[in-house]
């Protein structure tokens, strides 16, 4: 069952890359995001690294350049390419990283193929779970560059992905109390989840609903974007040195909203959920509303009551150890810890979030600044 | 007695400024720091904008000017001179400055004379302890200015401020439980410690001493600042792109650890509680140490058993709002909420902080990678 | 016979392009760089945009996009895509460049298969010497992007184009008297190389052959980039800032200097003539031997006594206008005076260059600082 | 007689201090200005290090350390204190400044009492020159700062340096020739103006008047700013990014054009002339004219039949050596040669300029962004 959760994985990364040409598996048009042959490849050196080079016998590395060029941040695992260089690797060739790709295909097959011990267990699963967050990133980074280009090139006309409606709406009452938080280590969990704790909780109400499309152009007619007191201090000087005057990949023409999706650019959809805007846009949503946005434990707390999965919702909680977290030793002990600073959690999961990828204990990050996630809002108030 | 407290706090930061040459009044060395003259002006201004031009009768303001010049981050007060200039403007002169005080102080003491307000009561509170603050960085930021002149200029033979020792060693125990956080409101305090909340906090100790010169040379000495594992990771990025090695002001001459301080530069002293360190630094001596910092509820929790008050602790806890915070109107509204986000919490006192101004409530924020505040660690384990 | 020139320059701008994969078409490793898609696109729009839009009887653009895309920097032709963002247009693709390049040569073909206007006759040829600098530009900056590649890719085994030794040596001696600088007009020639004038020149001596690798390692050993006194004081700056201690692609493995080529990395021919470096490192190699750059109109007046066509070679001549110089109407304009500042001259031609393409009277420039130019030194002393 | 120079220059720079508050003499407003205190001190250093310690029996210097702070640039003296960094060095103050004046006065006055060598004398004479140079950039640094200041500060009511007016229009006609160019060297002169060498010279005619404030603005009126044919492209970027419209110090106050001077700010004298402008924006003027920037040839070959000597005059040449120009042995050698790269040539002197300083065969130069310095200009054309 793990080889077949392995296979379909691996599979489903290369089936997003269909509508792609050639050319679009090279750029990198930001330092945070990457390009998609890097992603393909990076995601397999993960299996090659961590797994087959120690628990595969004789197994004889693809290429060893490959080490350098495609770890992402792992120091523990020597020297890598500076990450803003990522777009200017013309070599391999993306038929060369589909031929790594099978290579390292073949000898997971050959070792799941036989009895494996618990670690490389829990390796591999780690590892499919780092490809599939992988295959949002190549999503979500796939449109950011698309989008910069005048051509408004389409990805592929059934993946718009923002114009997904609530199916529900009021508010749910959270009563005041200790509740835990954490995961309970049943089944797959990162290691920034555990160490399940109580916290306790005041009296709260939590939207069924997330924000709009229209209620976010409320926001911005009332001239949410020119007054100061909305904003945290950083998020205003933000949007004055970037010039950000609406979420990202909004643009008026001929005074109507459009927005960039990957079908192509189209008329913004009023009922839909709102998409991509950084924290700090949607901290000021929430003061312009006169309410808040939920901690990320308010968020757990409530989580089986809401409808949730369709955004990641910022979340008013910095990215922080866990009571008694612990960073794991070697290469994959760099994978959570080290970013636990300067950064907010986003709680749910997203449009391109792969369904089995999905939990309500899931702990995703990002620096307040940044919109081209599939972020969303999510209100809550502390009384009527 | 407010009047007194008021003529006390005024007559104290000048008395700060008694060894002062005119020329340590003007520059600004670094964007966050500022220039003593501007210290002196801007308290007094607060006074005369927030207090003496709404609620005395008939007050003529000392000079337009100066709500331009000397407001700092009040947006709701109108524009300001850029924060990174305030180091170029040389008039008002000093001595003009000190009549702008001396003109507030007259019309100020008019008004304490007489019946006030309530309202009027808590502005004259703030402004007070908005005067004590300015005394702390005042000395901090000219610590920073006078330690880049090769000269080693002192500011006075009594005012080291780095010497300091433990009074005490050995553990605190704290049983696990429901803990109230947050402000009582007998007294002033500022609104971001007010809601008084439960925090459930898990079982700890937490050191009775802070760390001292001598273990964080242990820490040097034994590679913490060329072990990336040890750090987050833009604290590894930031020692690398700064070239830290050390706390601020520690310089090694002839294989010999020394540090600037106000007396000049003096040989370390082994057995002083440690200064000076970001919290990128405290974070990874204490990583190093198999410990970790204490969050700022652990701390609050814990304070009454500790002796506290000669360095600014770095917490493990981000600058977030308590439950139920709510933003004031206008311009007082401006002073801390803007500011909860990408900072960390310290917790206690430091040696340039007047006592009056000290709390265990107290939630001072700084961003991660500052070094210039009298800034020190204290450890906390979970078990033995 | 300009159909045929028209119609060989464009095959051979193909020629080029035969050992790339599609990959290498699109990254742009830095900003003066462009990846070789934008350069088969730009050189088309130029014949396009400057010819077929106003001269070609019902012509029909192939793409109104293009015009945003493709624009170099010809504010008269409207809005550009930013200049650093030529890497991440993915679309159009390489092939559907090529059908652009067709559906122009077809066009073109039509146009110059029948009589033409003197004025189409200039605009053609400029379009044909614009694209003859585009040649080089591709094969210099493919060279660039390809470098950064730890897999040191090679661009084809008969492409080093670094090996090439001198003919001769010894030196020319030019007697002081006025001499006649500048071109005649008989032939084509850009718009920088006329007003021919007069220029008196003192005696000089000029070497016949240019500085080769084994020279340039003297200096290098002579301790030549630690020594500021060899240096203007912005080379100096620029060699500390970006850590330059030699020409650009050289690389000491195992102590033993070798370069990357377009046929790969290889050992360092002593006897080849130097290449890759900036004009800072030519002046202060020259100061070094005592000697010193020649002027421009030094060299303009030695040419035709030299072997050259190797290397551009840096003059110590600021690029500024001749006596007369006017700038054109209209987009041409744009081609070279409005760069006449802060660059310096090089003289001559390099390897890269079409040979139809060279003259003694060619006036290029480019900034101090770059060394991704084949580009090199020759001598002068003005007594023995 | 040369100690009558030494000493009336030295009391002439202290002259121009008299009007200052000490904070008027701390605060460095940008990278390429000093403090009123740094001149004082770093023009007195020259003679203490060049001359006092070498040729003066049993000197004892003043203070060690001042050889870091108040080495301005000379690498072969040895380490100095960062270039951006002299506005942050409080102490020595500014009484300790003059002091260290007087010291080093005394000892002047003592050696220069006695015979000295024709070597002393030249460094003698190189350091009165040198003080002369500080002299006018003291005024020229010190409107920079005082202009930032709201307050808009007076320095003196005499000093206004801005409405001086042309004496002569009409034009100068020059035939073409051979000129002698360059110094004769009867009489002081710097290492940049040797090598008289002839220069051939086209017909051209050259303006008797600068051009003024009414011309300027009605440059400006006709959107000189907004038109980029106009303009060099690197000055086309620098007006984008900067935002410049307009010359320095120049304010539009309720629709009528004023201008900061060192009398305070004032209404625009339409008469005066020009002052205040970048080489860019010279030359773009020269351009909307129709008419071109003299080369520093043409201009002193003209020089004679000029009123000259009240503004710096941007010419069109760019700073390089003249034939022959050789670096001297030791610092002095650092005067002039290292900077000969990117900055164009300024003609003439201006109101700032001590009289004794000025002469025909002056080159002065500079970046050509900069627009604190008095600069103007003056027009050529080549035919009527």
């Amino acid at each position: 069952m793990l080889l077949q959760q392995y296979l379909s994985t691996r599979q489903y990364t290369e089936h997003l890359c269909n509508p792609l040409e050639i050319e679009d598996y090279v750029p990198q048009a930001i330092e945070y995001t990457s390009p998609p042959k890097w992603h393909l490849a990076h995601t397999t050196w993960f299996f090659e690294r961590l797994i087959l080079k120690t628990y595969a016998d004789n197994y004889c590395e693809f290429n060893a350049d490959f080490d350098f060029l495609f770890n992402s941040y792992y120091q523990t695992l020597g020297e890598r390419a500076i990450r803003a260089q990522r777009g200017i690797f013309t070599r391999p060739t993306v038929q060369q990283v589909y031929q790594y790709r099978k290579y390292v295909d073949e000898h997971m097959h050959h070792l799941l193929s036989r009895p494996i011990s618990d670690k490389v267990q829990q390796l591999v699963t780690l590892g499919i779970n780092h490809e599939q967050q992988h295959q949002e990133l190549l999503i979500t980074d796939l449109k950011y560059t698309l989008s910069l280009n005048p051509l408004h090139p389409e990805y592929s006309p059934e993946f718009n992905l923002v114009t997904d409606k609530n199916q529900d709406d009021g508010w749910v009452e959270i009563k005041q109390g200790l509740y835990e938080i954490g995961h309970q280590q049943q089944s797959f969990c990162y290691d920034n989840e555990l160490g399940r704790h109580k916290v306790w909780l005041p009296d709260f109400q939590i939207a069924n609903a997330l924000v709009t499309n229209a209620e976010y152009i409320a926001f911005i007619e009332d001239g949410g974007y020119t007054q100061f007191h909305y904003w945290l201090d950083e998020g205003w000087q933000w949007l004055n040195s970037e010039q950000i005057s609406a979420p990202l990949y909004w643009k008026k023409i001929d005074g109507q909203w459009h927005y960039y999706t990957l079908a192509g650019i189209k008329l913004l959809d009023p009922d839909a959920i709102l998409s991509h805007v950084s924290f700090y846009e949607a901290n000021a949503f929430a003061c312009w509303k006169g309410m808040r946005l939920p901690t990320e434990f308010e968020w757990e707390a409530a989580s089986q009551y809401l409808d949730w999965g369709k955004r990641w919702e910022w979340t008013s909680s910095a990215y922080l150890p866990y009571p008694g977290f612990k960073i794991s030793e070697g290469a994959i002990g760099e994978y959570n810890g080290k970013f636990m600073v300067n950064q907010m959690v986003l709680r749910g999961a997203s449009v391109a979030t792969a369904k089995s990828h999905q939990r309500y204990t899931y702990r995703n990050f990002f620096p307040p600044h940044l919109q081209w996630q599939f972020s969303g809002i999510r209100l809550v108030k502390d009384h009527d």
